[in-house]
């Protein structure tokens, strides 16, 4: 590994990965014509490619690395850990320590009674173990068909077939796969789909959907809702203020278990450790992966309240994976939220730098093509659109913009992702001041040559 | 975590952990009453538990820790690459040196022209992606129909629902979940279902339902077989050598294409790198994890054939996991396989000790209580039964008489796992002669005690 980094030239690296390296969410082809960029070093909030270009990570690689580049901390602990067990697994009436000791922290940390941790390795094979434990746990008790999992349009919940028919991706849906027995509602995605209603009603009406699909499907069919608090991959849509207050009303009202996914917004995104304590509401599990370990190492799960992991474990449950709870993983994941909880991260991110991030975030709704800017503690999204009074969609395909954005900011070193045509960022939480005003002017310089550039293609029209 | 480890008593630990960690395929009520056995750290092929016991572990963690514990080498790659870049996403346009080298690794290794990875981060998540992968690829040539995937009962592909469903494990089915266009197959298994057959008879016979079922569903339906070379979950099940030529030549008669579930069989485990090279197939596509890392990491993909990648990479393959090819696993992994090659493990297991491995595991059919003993290259098994002449079952509840076995056999520091009634064993590769002697003698006393206790209670009656 080492000798590749040290002696390949970029285009050597390049062509290697062209040709054996199958990116994900990707068209492979592009990769012979035009290489991918090959990031070699990262540290705190910045990256550095085979180039030497710094670039200002506002996206904390995918959502995960909460806690900055570079600290040796997790190597150390990884290193000791990997040299005292580097495997073993906790199937066969045995644990150990990390898995052990994440476990209680995780049970401290997660408000309420969620006090129960069955771990998965990513956040999609997370989300199909709740699948099959919801599922379990209303047979447990003789409702083997109160089966239907509620979610919601335009989710993201994972690439796994499971994880996969939660989510409300119709591009994924499209290439086939989708398991039975998941009904999806609309999002509260007031900025696209909100028409003439204010955001009030809107988020009223949104919510009341899932009331209306517990009814038409009846009680006795339906096992759970799961929901992100704020849709992540779907473009980081936060919801009109009635929206999750009225789902905490229907849950409360109904007999349905509510699944939080925290992949994103858990530990810290939205300024508490979870964005179920954000947004108000108390589920009886809660998704979990990326912030967790702030991707240092590969890991997930559920974080499983009192009474559900008393029903399900009440039986055997025929569901688990080789890398659950691995222990390197596990003590990475540990020392993680050590580090987040006593440098006291995500206080400081939510009252030293959140408040003058949303300030200099939410001021890019001036930009002529920047229709809404919003943000909650650490994951934000701005709408491109032609015209801010109807908020119109462009003409051309959904993303065209978007992307003739991303490769704005990509050029100029700044990571921000585009979702059709909404631009997001999820900046690590060690973002300081001068990181905001860096990404503010980058930004504001990407929005400005993607203005120029979509208005000389005559793509500055709306649909 | 390392403050637990140093002044927790083993029943504190084991309350944590009942309290708090849910395992994977357990009953976890049972932890309150039977504390799990705490793993605390390891050592080549020897792990220590929390009282001190020394254990001989003949499953390898659980079938993946090939190149045994305690190797340094790994931590420190681990600990480079944590510092260097800890985490970077391959989806947007991007790359970094690890996952490159794997990829060009990985391609040297595979046979023919299986030259492209496609990252996961297990062997589940890979095989969701393969079901993916090849209803896309057919969809990509215009076959979107062709979209049913033939597998095997009792074989196993992993725990996500998509992987579930291609496994043929009928307690995992039983919890539900289960995906559409999944067609099963029986297993070559002549032991358990050989009846008055040949061994030789038998696996032409169960090659041929591949046939049979390619022609009820319609070769227009069927996208894909996959298959272990050598069923592992499902008890080490050594195929007829008559199975898999023939499996060989109908799939080349039928343009579908076959999957190798490599997740066990890969990286030495049956003499070769890869199982299919053992049993003399060339897959379209393999699955792979475990051994790649040897457990140290988390990290699992699909090892694709040209064509296939070239379909595939044509168009937008909307699929991708947040760790796919993370780069602490990609580097751990190739730090593993340059171990495996540099110090010629694969090559010194299949030549000095699998003989004698085979010589000393396989005469454990003289025991009164083994009807069969088998073994390829480091993984075997031998099949229980209270009469080996006409291959009975037990009367009492299929794994009641295995469970009991193993119970001896961690009684008496060797872990090997019982499937059903069959005891299984997947020592690490680099298990020395005086290994397979202790394995041996432990297992003959674990032998010896479960049977005395089976006939004590009245067990040792035929079904």
């Amino acid at each position: 590994m080492a000798q590749i980094s040290n002696h390949m030239a970029t285009a050597e690296l390049q062509a290697l990965d062209a040709d054996h390296h199958m990116h994900p969410f990707s068209t492979q082809a592009g990769f012979k014509t035009k290489g991918a960029r090959v990031i070699t070093r990262a540290s705190g909030t910045r990256l550095w490619d085979s180039e030497g270009n710094e670039i200002l990570d506002a996206m904390a690689g995918l959502w995960c690395v909460n806690i900055g580049y570079g600290r040796d901390e997790l190597a150390e602990v990884a290193y000791r850990q990997m040299k005292e067990l580097p495997y073993y697994n906790t199937f066969f009436q045995t644990t150990h320590v990390p898995v052990i000791a994440l476990s209680a922290r995780l049970a401290e940390l997660a408000p309420g009674d969620l006090n129960h941790v069955f771990y998965a390795g990513s956040g999609s094979e997370a989300n199909d173990t709740n699948i099959r434990m919801v599922r379990f746990y209303w047979a447990q008790k003789g409702k083997p068909d109160k089966n239907i999992i509620i979610s919601r349009k335009n989710g993201y919940h994972g690439s796994t077939l499971g994880a996969m028919s939660l989510g409300g991706m119709s591009g994924m849906h499209a290439q086939g796969g989708v398991v039975q027995n998941v009904h999806h509602i609309d999002q509260p995605n007031w900025w696209a789909e909100g028409g003439d209603m204010t955001p009030e009603e809107f988020g009223l009406e949104r919510a009341q959907q899932l009331e209306k699909a517990i009814l038409e499907l009846g009680e006795d069919r339906v096992a759970a809702f799961i929901a992100e608090p704020i849709q992540g991959a779907g473009g980081v849509i936060v919801p009109p203020e009635t929206y999750w207050p009225e789902i905490k009303r229907i849950c409360d009202k109904y007999e349905i278990l509510l699944i939080a996914d925290e992949v994103i917004c858990g530990f810290g995104r939205t300024g508490q450790w979870f964005g179920s304590q954000t947004v108000g509401i108390q589920p009886h599990i809660m998704t979990i992966a990326k912030g967790l370990s702030s991707g240092y190492a590969p890991i997930g799960g559920s974080i499983v309240c009192d009474e559900v992991a008393e029903v399900v474990g009440s039986g055997e449950f025929n569901h688990g994976y080789t890398y659950a709870g691995h222990p390197v993983s596990a003590a990475v994941a540990l020392e993680n939220l050590r580090i987040l909880d006593e440098e006291k991260i995500i206080e400081t991110a939510r009252e030293q730098i959140a408040p003058y991030l949303k300030q200099q975030f939410e001021a890019l709704v001036d930009h002529p093509m920047v229709g809404e800017a919003k943000i909650v503690g650490h994951m934000g999204s701005i709408a491109l659109t032609p015209n801010k009074e109807t908020r119109a969609k462009f003409a051309a395909e959904a993303g065209t913009v978007g992307y003739i954005c991303r490769e704005r900011c990509f050029a100029n070193n700044l990571i921000m992702r585009h979702v059709g045509d909404r631009m997001i960022i999820s900046p690590p939480l060690v973002f300081t001041r001068d990181d905001v005003d860096l990404l503010i002017s980058r930004a504001r310089k990407s929005l400005d040559e993607a203005y120029a550039k979509v208005k000389a293609e005559g793509l500055f029209v709306a649909a």
